[in-house]
């Protein structure tokens, strides 16, 4: 009998990644493409469908069904909504068109909810119900499993914890407000953050040698890594804010877990402990030592896998 | 055939309401009794099942389940867990003690989460499957539905927005921590800022008329609506919190409508118009104009349609 897979395809501003995955979280084939170089959805899904079949042939795999991550993308209408960073404007029914070429069934939902289904098929959050995974990219996504399912609200966008306001008053956020937790905690914020750090204490920092239109948060977190003071300052004022936006965000929705994913989460123990430790200082006592916060257990350029997973769900 | 009906139980500090209602809402029986007056929860489990037998045998109905709606009542365990104004210390087992003496299932939870039930099942919630409800009365609490399920939380403790900080180093609560929602936006909480408002302005008010140590958040209710400038200020600067808490709520659950229940919510307009417009101003565009935020559609005193909901709900 042929190995059952689906495809789980990441979608982002610059490339697309394309995997066949098995039941196990295997993945049997990848490959990319630029998303950018198509200016049009139909183009990107001609391109798409060529690499699938190639995938299919070379692994003489059965493919069951698609899932697909991408920024804005909205579980219940199958659609790509208005996405800021994408080459295509409007309202993309690309579910539907995947559908039409695939013959089987293709569910979307946004990155940061598919890393939520990834961990729990294939990373850390087996056997879990409740629990959250945050994204640490250039900006802050979150996706939720409320009672062993995504929480997408009722419109399909819930989890935009990068968008809850910490700071009254605070840093100018995209969206327009003011005081939004990615402002802060994302490696845009992060960066932010370092240049305040380093115009008052930079002759303290190794940081100091990168031109400050260079700095990346990268740099801080390989910074720490050799011990550098400043940069775990900058990575702990960091944890703060994430710690205080988790502690009420737990006082909602009362997960057992929260898991830590993407870049940002790779300054690892420099980000996790003070995390950690701000979050119990911040948390309701009812509360208290019952939240666990953790790197996520998925390998590098999950994305894919989170697709898989979406797709492996809604099958089962 | 006798009509079939549950008992709906809520629980407070210092009363026990006792209903049997049908499903359709109708209450057919209702009582009360002293909770303060007993001592252990076998002496209130045996007046409330004596009041119970009267009243199916009063109304010739036919009792095929029981809902309690009680602070600190966790659905899980079936307890109600060291309830700080509760004269019964420790873990109650009161589902499991219920359920022996009535031969019929009982299932318990906390009052916001029933209040939550009895909007979807009796009041305005009808037919909305993410929503949120949020009960203002001495403290501030909430239930949240979603995905039409309670949300419980990992450990049956979700929906604690009260507690939700919107000042850094704001009032001091209850709970040990400083700024949480409830400190302002409650009974306890609009008295606090009114004592402000009229430390500076209370030759302004007739609020000024009362007493300080007498003063109670009905006053104000009361001099807003015979137009006292002061008392509608201060209704306005506590729908501000709550705006401020229910938007940065939003940004993760994504309900389509809010709530309000409670005495507060009995300020109507005065807290229902500033609410809406802080809420619209504070929200993130993504949500603009999608959630609405109402008064509760359920009648007074009707913790025990909320409890009745639970049991009808567990029985479908």
């Amino acid at each position: 009998m042929k190995t059952q897979v689906v495809a789980g395809i990441d979608i982002g501003g610059t490339n697309t990644e394309i995997a066949l995955v098995d039941r196990e979280g295997k993945v049997l084939f990848s490959s990319k493409l630029s998303t950018k170089a198509h200016s049009t959805p139909e183009s990107w899904v001609e391109a798409t469908i060529t690499i699938l079949k190639d995938g299919l042939r070379s692994t003489g795999a059965n493919l069951v069904a698609t899932g697909i991550g991408a920024p804005s993308a909205n579980y219940f209408s199958g659609c790509i909504e208005f996405a800021p960073n994408m080459p295509w404007a409007g309202k993309i029914p690309l579910a539907e068109m995947v559908e039409k070429e695939t013959f089987r069934p293709c569910k979307i939902t946004n990155d940061a909810n598919a890393a939520a289904l990834g961990e729990q098929l294939f990373g850390s959050a087996k056997w879990l119900k409740d629990f959250v995974v945050v994204t640490l990219g250039t900006g802050l996504g979150s996706g939720f499993i409320v009672n062993d399912q995504v929480m997408y609200g009722h419109d399909g966008f819930a989890g935009e914890l990068g968008h809850v306001i910490v700071e009254h008053n605070g840093r100018l956020c995209g969206c327009t407000r003011h005081g939004c937790l990615e402002t802060y905690v994302s490696a845009t914020g992060i960066v932010t953050t370092a240049k305040d750090f380093l115009s008052f204490m930079g002759d303290l920092s190794i940081l100091n040698e990168i031109p400050l239109d260079k700095l990346e948060s990268r740099h801080i977190a390989e910074a720490a890594e050799k011990g550098d003071k400043v940069a775990i300052n900058i990575l702990g004022a960091t944890a703060e804010k994430l710690a205080f936006a988790l502690a009420n965000m737990v006082a909602i929705t009362s997960p057992s877990h929260i898991f830590l994913y993407g870049g940002l989460a790779k300054a690892g123990k420099f980000i996790l402990d003070p995390t950690r430790k701000y979050f119990e200082s911040y948390l309701l006592r009812n509360y208290a030592g019952k939240v666990k916060i953790e790197l996520s257990g998925l390998p590098d350029h999950a994305a894919v896998l989170g697709a898989a997973a979406l797709a492996w769900k809604e099958l089962s």
